[in-house]
C-alpha cells in the first residue's frame, strides 16, 4: 500500500480567515488531522480554526506533548506520538500536524518530523505567527528600513535587559509565566511608551494591553512588542479596539 | 461621499496559494490595487501573485519608491505617492496596498500610513515572509524549545560577527548587496554546515544552495537563514529539489 503523505499545517492564532489558500487546499485531503496539546484545550483551539475546512468523517487525533522538566521523558512522549502517526501514513492516510501560528516557529511539529521515515512524502505550509497577526491587527511595523527584530521565548534565562539593549523591535513571547520579570525590565529601561501586549489576538477573547505599568498578569496566548521608536503614534487607526 | 478604505495586504513571497483567505476576500471588493516598486519589475511580481483573486476592471497604480541616498527626498517621494493615494480614498475608491511577504515586515507601506488621513478606514492583513516560506520549503525549524531567532537586514553597518554570537538562529535579508563581507563571516565562524540561502522562492526560478564556499553572488530577493544546530539534517525530506 501507497504511504500517506505528511503535513505540518500552520492554521494562524485565532481568525479563521487567517490561513492560506494552500492550507485550506491541503486540509481538504486529509483524512487524519493531529491536534497536539501542550495543556488541555490548546488542541480544540486548532480544530476550530478549521473544522469548515475538512471532510466531515476526518479523524482527530487529538496528541499529549506536556511540558514535563525531564528532557528524557519528553523525548519519550514524542517518539510514541511520532510511532502513532507513522501507524496512520502506514495505512495510507493523509495526515496533517496542525499548528497554531506557524509549523517553524516554536512548534513541537519538527521534534516529530524526526521520528518520520524517510521515504514519506512531508510538506511544511507556512501559518501566520502570532507576532505577525498582532502587528497587522494594530497596523503597528515590526520593521523597517534598516532595522532589526529579535524574537525571544521568554524562559528563566532570558536576558531581558540585553535584548532590549541589543535590537531594535523585540517579540517577547510566552510571557505569561515571566511576566513580573519583564515588566520590571520595560520599566527600568524607560520603555513604557513601547512596549503593546495582545493577548488572544483575532479570538473573540482577545486584549490588547497598551499600558503594561498596569498590567498585573496576561493569558497563556500573549505576545508582546517591544520598539524602540515607540508603538503608542500608531494607535490613531485603531477605531476598532 | 464615503472615503474609500485602505487595506495595506501582505501577498507573500511568489507562490500564490501562500495568502491568506482574509487577503483573498478583500482583494474582491478594492478598485484600486497599488504596486510600490524600488526597482522595476518588483510591481509585476505582486500582481502575479494576486491577479487571479481581483476585478477584472481593478486599476493598478504603480508608485516608484526609489532607493536614494538622500532620506529627505525619499520623505518627498513618500508623501507625493500617499497624496495619489489619498485622492482615490477621497473618491470612494477601496485601494489595497500590495506588499511582497508582509506588510509589516520592511515595507514601505506603513511611510504610506503615516500620511494617510485619521479619519480613513484602514485594515492591514498579514502575509507569510520570506523566511517563513523557506523554512516550510524545506522543512527547517526557525526556532524551537528556547531558542531565539534574529531578522536582520543587512547593511553597510551590520556586524554579522556579533549577529551570529548572539543569537540561536539568525535570518539574513537583503544579502545581495553585501554577500562577500556574509560569507567570509559564515566560514570564519565555522558555520559552513549550519547556512542555506534560497532565492525566489516558491517561484519558478527558485533556488536552493546549501553550499556557501561556493556560491559567489546571490539573486536580489534571496534569504538567507543560519542555524547553530545545523540546517543540512534537515534535507532528508527534499525529494523534490
Amino acid at each position: 500500500m501507497k504511504k500517506g503523505k505528511f503535513y505540518g499545517i500552520g492554521v494562524g492564532v485565532g481568525d479563521p480567515e487567517n490561513i492560506t489558500i494552500k492550507a485550506v487546499k491541503r486540509l481538504h485531503e486529509v483524512d487524519v488531522i493531529v491536534l497536539p496539546e501542550a495543556k488541555s484545550g490548546e488542541g480544540s483551539t486548532a480544530f476550530n480554526i478549521v473544522k469548515e475546512y475538512v471532510k466531515t468523517d476526518v479523524k482527530q487525533l487529538f496528541l499529549e506533548f506536556p511540558m514535563i522538566k525531564d528532557v528524557e521523558a519528553r523525548k519519550v512522549f514524542r517518539k510514541n506520538n511520532a510511532d502513532k502517526i507513522s501507524v496512520e501514513l502506514e495505512n495510507g492516510k493523509n495526515v496533517a500536524f496542525l499548528t497554531i501560528g506557524d509549523p517553524m516557529t516554536y512548534s513541537t511539529y519538527t521534534y516529530v518530523l524526526e521520528h518520520i521515515a524517510d521515504d514519506v512524502e512531508v510538506e511544511t505550509i507556512a501559518g501566520i505567527t502570532s507576532f505577525n497577526s498582532i502587528a497587522a491587527r494594530l497596523n503597528i511595523p515590526l520593521m523597517i528600513g534598516d532595522e532589526d527584530l529579535k524574537v525571544v521565548s521568554v524562559n528563566k534565562k532570558t536576558d531581558i535587559y540585553k535584548e532590549i539593549e541589543n535590537n531594535d523591535n523585540l517579540v517577547l513571547m510566552k510571557i505569561s509565566r515571566n511576566f513580573e520579570k519583564i515588566k520590571k525590565a520595560i520599566i527600568e529601561t524607560g520603555n513604557k511608551e513601547n512596549a503593546v501586549i495582545v493577548s488572544d489576538c483575532g479570538k473573540e477573547n482577545e486584549v490588547v494591553y497598551w499600558d503594561i505599568e498596569k498590567v498585573e498578569e496576561v493569558p497563556y496566548f500573549s505576545t508582546m512588542i517591544l520598539k524602540r521608536e515607540g508603538v503608542k503614534e500608531w494607535k490613531r487607526f485603531l477605531k476598532i479596539l
